[in-house]
């Protein structure tokens, strides 16, 4: 019987989140429900490069105990990957060394979790496996710490982030207000966020009144204007005696160049940026004589699990449990989504999209998130982000750190050649 | 009655801590129950700048909810100052002042928070008290997040930001682990720590086999040698397929020149470093071609109280209580210490040594607490930090954000001129 049951793949894909394996969690546990149905979970070592090269994670083999702490732990447990697959039209080599795996290990569900390049690569082969007659149920479950998906109100992943960026703004904006009367005036955090500025946007949620933290927001969205950008720290500094500065690793000056462009790009063709932070940072020296401290929390961010949202930890794994269901009636091509029900106090629940709606689409801040002169958030994007900040959701920690899972990786054994 | 007994003045100092404020909510703790003994507890505004410029802030005055909140506040509640007074043998002028508003506020002790520029200052201005014959009871309370005065077991401060750098450098790791088969090979993390390597030493706790990141730490104390770190680098991903670097701001390369040095330099004299992170992760990606992301934590580590130790916040709090009792017994001249007990289980108590014992002194991490390559911490190093990382204790939340103290600094009536 247990042969005629087909396996599930499932892979982790693109830059990570503290979150993602909580979205595992909740498919392993799904599956534990609905064993009479499935075969095996099969997990792609380091995302569809596992399925390209034939190393599928044997998630039954890792040790339970382990299993149990995939919820609290970041990262991409299982590894991810930076790979977006060629076009199948022109090349299809790769798709057809995929369906050459997944027939090889009688694979009948194809459940990649990602963001909007993922998205792609799971279309792509959606599209695949139709054209060649393969049987294949393709899932896509959402995951970025960049909440730039669209259709889905917000992306797993986000809101412990922005809860970290929240906090870490807050926390370093009273060590430079102590300091500003005799030392340091200016104080800068760069986040993430290539083209989108919802991080960016999150440091925003700690302002009350207009003297509070931070003072400027800079969004990729809006072009960087250098004298206004200066004229805007000195009055701060002027009013409040320090300035506290949130940057996005992807502004752009007013010739649409990235501000911290470096010549590496990632395998997706994306500039790989960082270092806004010391630009501004030796800007605002030079011109106006303040001193500045700055600091890029880049994958500290993206991996902060031990300030990560309890709503945002839910949510993720509920994408995960509800894989599944969608599979079990029969849907086919989609991804999940996150739907928030209007009005009243923040409910949600979990929806899907066609797969088309979503892949290569990058959602920006939309216009009424940032105040008009561009260095703040409304009280419409505060609202948003608040609601996916809410609860803390700590994992437990053992001499004094967090307890994270080990994984070991067992792969099911090899049955085709290498993959040229 | 009430007339006769003295103020006491309470100031911090230097760079702020995520738990120097504890040590403020234990002294207010204390007065409470010695309110027979004492007049009115006084704090400086910006550390000593408030008993130089009479802003003395009236403790009593500000809401005691918000006071509440003090022990779980990062930063320092009643800003701080980067001022060393000038010596009282060539120039007076300062200390001078500082008598004349301690008299004028009927000022008997001074209390202040800071590191080893601070303990300097409260030694000075007791000396200058005795020989101006004014009874002024001159305490030092400890405070500093790079543990790097003597004759105390650690210092108050030290064991979040060692939590805090030992829980990001695990799950930045866990991030770049996952990316390491097609993109990012090396994370590297830049720590504070000038000239002692407690700071970059704590990530290390988090090592418990040899293929467990980090894989190298960068300490102040070893002296930067390029090939032999890159030939490591190189080692290391040929290995375990990434490597994570964990690097103190105040590394040093063979001409005992900082990597990082820029021209500014802070009142103190010492230079402002930053940018050892993008300096090594340019010089790996150029000599060995790997894909580099970095970090620089910076203020985020000394202010990040959401994930402080339980035990350093136990200890801090415990130095601003125990400091009246010290006054209750007639002692003077003197720094608070945490004494640890040997052999067991960890336990600690207060203690005190003379203020000539650690003002100006540096204690650098000792020899045995790194090991042989000097790359990696020792067993005997691990012990020593695990004890002081030890424990839980969040801050409470408010709509997603912790709920940290907001003070008003309600100063008592000017008497005097302005100082110039």
């Amino acid at each position: 019987m247990k042969k005629n049951k087909k396996n599930i793949f499932y892979a982790q894909s693109g830059g990570v989140t503290p979150v993602i394996n909580a979205t595992a969690a909740g498919l392993i546990d799904s599956l534990s429900k609905n064993q009479n149905k499935y075969g095996k979970l099969l997990i792609g070592k380091n995302g569809i490069a596992g399925a390209i090269n034939e190393e599928l994670i044997d998630v039954a083999r890792e040790k339970k105990t382990e299993i149990k702490k995939l919820i609290h732990t970041p990262g991409g447990a299982f590894g991810s990957c930076r790979i977006k697959l060629k076009d199948h039209k022109k090349n299809k080599k790769e798709f057809e060394r995929i369906l050459e795996v997944f027939k090889a290990h009688n694979i009948g569900y194809f459940l990649y979790n990602g963001g909007g390049d993922s998205q792609d690569t799971t279309l792509k082969l959606s599209e695949f496996c139709t054209t060649n007659n393969y049987d294949l149920k393709c899932i896509g479950l959402p995951k970025t710490i960049d909440n730039d998906l669209p259709v889905t109100d917000n992306c797993p992943g986000y809101g412990s982030v922005a809860k970290y960026i929240a906090t870490s703004t807050y926390e370093a904006s009273l060590d430079v207000a102590s300091m500003a009367n005799s030392s340091t005036k200016v104080f800068l955090l760069e986040v993430m966020g290539r083209h989108a500025g919802w991080l960016a946007a999150s440091s925003g949620i700690i302002k009350n009144i207009s003297k509070d933290p931070p003072h400027i927001i800079l969004f990729p969205e809006i072009e960087f204007n250098e004298k206004n950008f200066l004229s805007k720290v000195k009055n701060c500094i002027n009013k409040n005696d320090y300035c506290v500065i949130v940057a996005s690793e992807g502004i752009k000056d007013n010739y649409g160049e990235f501000l911290a462009a470096s010549k590496t790009k990632d395998s997706f063709g994306h500039a790989h940026l960082g270092g806004v932070a010391p630009k501004l940072s030796n800007l605002i020296t030079n011109k106006l004589g303040y001193k500045v401290h700055w600091a890029v929390s880049d994958y500290l961010q993206r991996a902060a699990r031990h300030i990560s949202s309890s709503t945002d930890v839910k949510q993720a794994y509920a994408i995960g449990y509800a894989s599944l269901n969608l599979i079990n009636k029969g849907i086919d091509g989609v991804m999940l989504t996150i739907k928030s029900k209007k009005g009243g106090s923040y409910k949600w629940s979990v929806g899907y999209t066609n797969l088309s709606n979503v892949a290569n689409i990058e959602k920006k801040l939309p216009k009424n998130y940032i105040t008009k002169d561009g260095y703040g958030i409304t009280a419409k994007c505060r609202k948003y982000i608040n609601n996916l900040v809410y609860g803390e959701d700590y994992p437990p920690f053992k001499n004094g750190v967090p307890d994270y899972a080990k994984l070991k990786h067992p792969l099911v054994p090899k049955k085709l050649r290498k993959f040229k």
